[in-house]
């Protein structure tokens, strides 16, 4: 989609093109950064401006009170899909880009942002890809991973379905990583019947760090998506804080646990389903034969309620507060209550108890279901009398599930099924969110 | 306070009397249990009953369609608080009871429930004590975690301050484990120039059941409690899934990371203070002598704002439901944003961009800080352009606390202070809540 007709006149009036530095001031603030083509989503009555960190910016042509340029680039950067030379049999990967730190890098010398995304400037920096795959590159639109909402899933499950229909023999997904672990709950039920492993990988550390786990983490997402027989959906990272072994964990059961170390994706409840070592050799964590084999045709079923919410309670939390998004016409609403899946049900204090609340929203047809913001473990509802009373009020308990990941799965079962068989389906396993038993080492590993 | 007029005659109609058991029917709702005596806190127009599993349920008069006796009981179970017989040279704890796991017990043979409380039969179950500590029990209240409030925290404060008036050389409190970390954080704010150690502990199997971790844990809380020259507030519970040790944790610093576990309790972005081991040693984990030095008087400070709202952000939040909140008078917002705590900020999507919502808190005077769902590691105002975009907004980004320590401390905070004091309160250490330095082995241990 190209830039609006608005833009592209304060564009020519500058003769400013895509690559050139502009400056653009917004309220109070003044961007300076490389035009950057418009990509496939978002408005196009947007300037789309990639900042010296490395990270695009939007900014509505109503809102920028001065267009100017500051100097000519080397025109638009190499941003095109494209197909890396093929070597005789290898298997295709697709590698899906759809930005976060993964995939920029500041060239110290110009100030320039130098983009992981041309093929050969890829092979020189992860020369054993060449080994493993013939990589079919598809560029699929860049925002920071904390910006994507549901349309960009859709987008991105549609990709996947269309990749393999392609002839890939595994896909590689490269984002940011704010919003990872949702987006590969969500992908998980999006997905179904699929032909061979869906790796979503990225970075937690920019590429031109010394530091960086862009390479390894793609190099090892890489071997999974070209070898793996297991047609699963998982998120592919450093398992380690050194550069020893990635970790590639089930979309459902992975969580992003901290704000910046290389590591930071961990499984809850579960176990990863393999570790890739330095060697890139790929070793299964426990018999692996039985779980998701490969099918034959990718589908995306890719229905998303978007008015889904996930409220986390804690002490004097006004319960009122579920009337406003029932008001708001909120569909499902996953509770991230304490402990085995509590909030307030006895307390004397009649302005923190919720049941009341609950009750009117199930009686407006929201399905809710309880989670539990220990993360770790399951919740229960009969343990205590207080459990009682919310679950019989018709709250589905989601078992281990963590809060995201049950989050995402309301959000899918609202947008593809009734209410009554949302319910219905929550509380049932459909792709590895719930486990039956949780192992001892599956807490905080 | 008694129960009122209208409870008592109800109760005086079938000759029910505190102990005996007894039938109540509230809609569709039956329960059977034992007559309480009246807390100190709540509402006198609620009766108060034990049920089979040692919960207290609360129903109030005008929701009870029947009150039936169904047997009388041998009187009054033995709440009373009590000092046990004094050993000379033996340091005073004061032991303040507020219900919990811990606290109760069944009797598989008579159904009935037997009170941890009674100072003999503590006695009989942790003999260790008797030689430990001359114990002081104060009987507070008797309220399952995930019910407590503000207010129960303002009176704990204050027991804890009459309790180190009266002589205790430490304190214990045991509670329910569900709201613990947030009690601890809270108490950490409330209690100034402690006079030596409060040691917070519960019980996350009850002491009927085997598996109880209910009597180490208060071993080992008394022992802090009795020998430790430490005067900080924390939380004493299981550090590993066997008998082995327990960690003493920094009250601003620990978490239930487990629903079910009796090592939920875990250090976030820290290390426990100390360890107690089976021989009940303790064993300091750093150079402590720097940490929390006994002072003079304690001073429980007990303002607490209740209209502070802890909101986690996710892929597809409402930022509208900010305004319901202005709306309802919040006068403080944490936020749990995702990774180095990031909220949408250069989303396309104007539906989902939280900028505008938030300055329009921000104008409305209510102080906004930052957090991350992560748990583990710090947020950062400015490592990208959208945390940027959020800070220059005026929200504070709270370091390394945990959502729930940020939550305790910014009610804390507007309790206490004008809105601008406790905006710039909010980033200053106070109670050991922010670390300059996080190390490696703090992450997921």
């Amino acid at each position: 989609m190209p830039y609006s007709e608005k833009i592209l006149r304060a564009l020519g009036k500058e003769n400013i093109e895509v690559g050139d530095k502009l400056e653009l001031v917004s309220g109070d603030f003044k961007l300076v950064g490389e035009l950057m083509p418009k990509t496939e989503v978002g408005d196009p009555d947007t300037f789309v401006i990639k900042i010296d960190n490395g990270y695009n910016v939007g900014i509505r042509h109503a809102a920028a009170s001065k267009v100017k340029l500051i100097s000519k680039g080397t025109g638009a950067p190499k941003f095109e899909s494209a197909t890396m030379k093929s070597k005789p049999g290898l298997p295709k990967v697709a590698m899906i880009y759809t930005g976060g730190t993964i995939g920029s890098k500041i060239d110290y010398k110009t100030g320039g942002v130098y983009m992981l995304i041309k093929p050969g400037e890829l092979l020189n920096e992860v020369p054993e890809l060449a080994e493993m795959a013939n990589l079919e590159i598809r560029h699929l639109f860049s925002i920071a991973s904390e910006d994507i909402s549901y349309m960009e899933w859709q987008t991105m499950a549609k990709e996947v379905e269309s990749a393999f229909a392609d002839g890939a023999r595994g896909v590689v997904i490269t984002m940011g990583t704010d919003a990872m672990h949702y987006t590969a709950a969500v992908l998980s039920f999006m997905l179904k019947n699929l032909s061979g492993p869906v790796v979503i990988t990225g970075a937690q550390r920019s590429s031109d760090r010394g530091s960086s786990d862009a390479f390894f983490n793609l190099a090892c997402a890489v071997k999974i998506a070209a070898e793996s027989d297991i047609a699963e959906i998982g998120v592919c990272m450093h398992a380690s804080s050194s550069d020893d072994r990635c970790a590639f964990t089930r979309g459902t059961k992975v969580r992003k646990m901290h704000t910046s170390r290389r590591d930071a994706f961990r499984p809850v409840n579960d176990r990863p389903i393999a570790y890739v070592d330095n060697k890139l050799q790929i070793r299964y964590n426990n018999d692996h034969s039985k779980i998701g084999p490969r099918k034959g045709k990718t589908e995306a079923v890719t229905g998303f309620e978007p008015k889904v919410a996930l409220i986390k309670s804690h002490p004097n939390f006004d319960p009122s507060i579920l009337d406003a998004y029932v008001e708001k016409g909120f569909r499902g609403i996953i509770i991230e209550g304490t402990g085995l899946g509590h909030v307030p049900a006895s307390t004397t204090h009649k302005e923190y108890l919720w049941l009341d609340h609950i009750k009117k929203a199930i009686q407006e047809g929201v399905v809710v279901g309880m989670t539990s913001q220990c993360l770790y473990g399951r919740v229960h509802p009969d343990v205590y009398r207080n459990l009682r009373l919310v679950s019989n009020l018709g709250v589905v308990y989601c078992e281990d599930m963590t809060p995201e990941t049950a989050y995402a799965k309301l959000g899918w079962l609202l947008g593809n099924y009734k209410p009554e068989e949302a319910k219905e389906l929550l509380s049932k396993n459909i792709a590895g969110e719930i486990k039956e038993r949780t192992e001892a080492d599956e807490f905080l590993n």
